[in-house]
């Protein structure tokens, strides 16, 4: 099967695509971030969070480690980036299944002979899930069309989750990103430790804060226009009520917020704001989310505009910081260049590590509703809970 | 120790190795097709079947998954070949065993200072097994060697598993070809699935067709001269009775059947016949067998000769399809070119891909096999299908 | 966080730094060969001891296999050394840890933008313990301190293991080769295997020989000046009392004992002499290191120097092995060049190979005392061994 095989399918806007990767109620398939309604990113945080609770203890740990071990997964990086692969990899590690990679393009090119939907079917013989990444826009998504075609003739089918298509979709990524935003308005926590940063004092001052990801202000600082991690968390953001958005940027046709975004936005009832320095706005922000300029993409002209541009403008220093309230968490998806200076890593609002680590376990949480076995981690967590502990009070120490 | 040092091992018949590749009865090490006799051939099917069956609950997923979970394999591919890697990964997989791998030749040049033979032993005090694949034709081969005198020496010593060396052997394809084949001649079997395909239909009117590997006609369709696969698949079938075989090739001494196999398939009591177009056999065949051309072994004179060829002759086009039986399984050991079009992957003979998922399969029955825990899977399997469903009844479900 | 800020901490002297590499009385990260006391050699080498000894049977195989399938090991080999790495891999696997690895240069080139303690900070999100290999001398200390850094503030942190670092310290390979001449020396020993070796019959002959690391001498053979492994051992080894080691190098100053290292063996009390031909110390020693000549460093002029030396001065030739001691045991890091023939392989005191195999247990000994679960092993050995077997009369079998 080659890819124009399901040319008619991929030209369908993405809406009319959405039936085909759920079966009934359920995702089969992840391949766009718009597949996630509010109420499945609430649920998929709920199960994030469970398993983030029960792998704190050893007992929590080898149960997690039990669910999926007689699974095999198969990570399909040809587009490197170690850093999503190794994501994805501890998170199918945490529920215990067991994995295969390729990440090395010369080892992918020995399938060139090869079409690449026969090589999927092939994984898909092997193994009982795909996490992908391609340069090819469309490679995971016509998977996801080619295990539907083989799921309706009853032969073997699989997930297909993309893990990054080309400049376009990175869904986990978003997902990873809401689930930092929902920790970081829920700071109010029981189950947050109380150790790890200020925000129990904070929960005093700013009660209101702590009831969700409507009623804010959202930032978003950098390179606005080619930044995709931005405009899928954007987009789950226009989701909630009463959003405001602020995008800081350079005035530049490439590089400040697009207009088809903007008008997702707004036909969304997001209030939308755009600025030219971060410190301008920064007291008014519940949220930061810092990207860095992709300077590998400049042609020469771009170089030449950020070279004579001022810097400053887009970066978190020490008068940003001031400026910035004291329970704004701030966000990054990483790498970083000097947007945020080391300095800032120590400050009880830098949330960008943790949110590395909240990648893990919301990749494990969809991997989990994936195998349908959300439901035996929720009970399990609350058996525990209830049983040995007081749920209200959770459990203590660094995650 | 160096290679040479075994070469009058190497230099005896293949016939006379066979001794000192199995202790007692068992195999020991699994280096040629040849090692596997009818006997041999119908346990491992078996193993491979009740893997394949157990595999189909979680109890029996997770049984098997504990079976060698403290016991670790090497997979040393320095000859890229990711499908058969990925295929023994996932058969260790299955059995719990935990896997290390060197795939990438560039970390293998690491070792280039260093005697090939210092490396394996190296391997074998780490790790419990040794699947390996190299260019070096008697590499597998001298590495059994190796942990022979090992073995005679009382050291430590591993099986080693030749997973394809040179343009020689790659007995476990064969394994699986002939798995596959047992499979396709065996489908008025109680456990097939009755949904992924049109046998049950066929059951009523090819009753004979369901007794085994003996009185069958096998076409072997494309590069038949320069096909390993085809040669040690062909000697495997010729240990059955009352068999015949077609070969369709090009009419040329590099690419039709060479005279050395069919001395020994002749000598073996096989019928051997040949043809220069799949279409005029494809009414008598029970079974057909596609390869590609390796047009990357061309010569210029080679690539001429192809240029004036007419493909459809080796092709399973619409006509093709249409004269051949409606019973008939098509295998392809892959990857394919365009000799099997995408249309076909969904007629009901279309093989190929399960054969893909009979090499994991038979992998795992093969090491099972020489771990010694088959007769444990077998008492499992029979007791759980004995207790809890009507062994006859089998379970159903694609797998 | 870059290097240059832990620069003054990096300026210290190495003792200086033990006290950050632990926490309490226990190693918290493993950087220095020299964090190894005799106390805790000792200790490391009973562990050691009985993880090969529970790996003799399956359920002891089992049992460890079980100690940490809940948490993640991070292999970060960016400088390539499949041997180390594959034995850390088998050391994780044997203690039922995950790994995830990076040892692809060209997929750690990705990183170039990012500041390689970022990278660190990112993995400690994801896995439980970090296992390093890198060209930067210095980067396993600076995230053992940014480690620390991240502990003082109540983050994440996690034990940071030096898998060796440039050219200065490879402290687990001096860990092994210390288990080795621990269990070269413990020959009499009820737990070794009566079959492997002709120790028994030596028993009788050296019984002083089976009391420890004290009152030996110890021969190191080869490329002494530009050694790592020969500086570290040496090093643990003059913490033994009464020992005497003999060096025998090529006279040249930069092969032959450097001042620096010899000054610190007679500041520790040991007796140092030097020889220029191996034979002629042969009979004088317990035990000796070999190593081969590291040409791929040679400049021109060294390379004529060795063109012009006579390199059966520094090679175990039959006649060198008829003076040696028929316990000597004869070591060796490996890879190898020619200095220890072929032939050698099947002697009684060649125990190179099983030097690897130890390389595997002290690692796993290693990353069990790590993670705190060293007592567990104990308790759980003492009671197989006391329960259903004679705790003296040991397992037998080749491990």
């Amino acid at each position: 099967m080659e890819f124009y095989h399901y040319q008619p399918l991929l030209d369908r806007p993405v809406r009319q695509k959405l039936a085909d990767l759920q079966r009934n109620e359920r995702l089969k398939h992840v391949i766009f971030a718009q597949q996630f309604s509010r109420q499945r990113l609430k649920h998929l945080g709920e199960i994030a969070d469970m398993i983030r609770g029960l792998s704190r203890t050893e007992e929590g740990g080898i149960f997690l480690s039990q669910l999926l071990r007689h699974k095999r997964a198969m990570l399909y990086f040809t587009q490197a980036s170690t850093r999503t692969f190794l994501s994805f990899q501890a998170a199918c590690q945490i529920l215990g299944m067991q994995c295969a990679e390729i990440r090395d393009p010369s080892l992918s090119s020995e399938f060139k002979g090869e079409q690449p939907l026969d090589s999927m079917r092939m994984f898909s013989s092997y193994f009982d899930i795909i996490f992908m990444r391609s340069k090819e826009p469309s490679f995971a998504e016509c998977s996801a069309y080619l295990m539907n075609d083989l799921d309706r003739n009853q032969q073997r089918s699989v997930p297909i989750v993309n893990g990054g298509s080309g400049a376009d979709e990175h869904p986990t990524q978003a997902l990873l990103d809401i689930y930092t935003i929902q920790r970081s308005f829920s700071f109010s926590s029981p189950r947050d430790s109380k150790s790890s940063n200020r925000f129990d004092d904070l929960r005093r001052s700013y009660p209101s804060l702590t009831k969700g990801l409507d009623n804010k202000t959202y930032c978003f600082c950098g390179d606005i226009g080619r930044g995709r991690t931005v405009r899928s968390v954007a987009q789950l953001l226009s989701l909630f009520s009463n959003v405001k958005m602020i995008f800081v940027a350079p005035r530049h046709p490439k590089f400040a917020l697009q207009r088809e975004l903007r008008d997702v936005l707004l036909a969304a009832g997001v209030i939308v704001e755009e600025a030219s320095s971060l410190r301008d706005v920064a007291n008014q922000v519940d949220l930061v989310y810092m990207t860095r300029i992709q300077h590998e993409h400049n042609t020469p002209d771009d170089a030449k505009f950020f070279a004579d541009l001022d810097d400053s403008l887009f970066t978190l220093n020490s008068g940003t910081m001031r400026a910035l309230r004291e329970y704004a968490a701030i966000l990054h998806p990483f790498p970083r260049n000097t947007e945020i200076p080391f300095e800032i890593d120590s400050d009880h609002r830098a949330t960008y590590f943790r949110q590395a680590r909240n990648g893990m376990w919301s990749r494990a949480a969809l991997t989990a509703y994936l195998f349908d076995i959300d439901t035996t981690i929720a009970s399990h967590y609350r058996e525990v809970f209830s049983t040995f502990h007081d749920y209200n009070q959770g459990v203590l120490g660094i995650t």
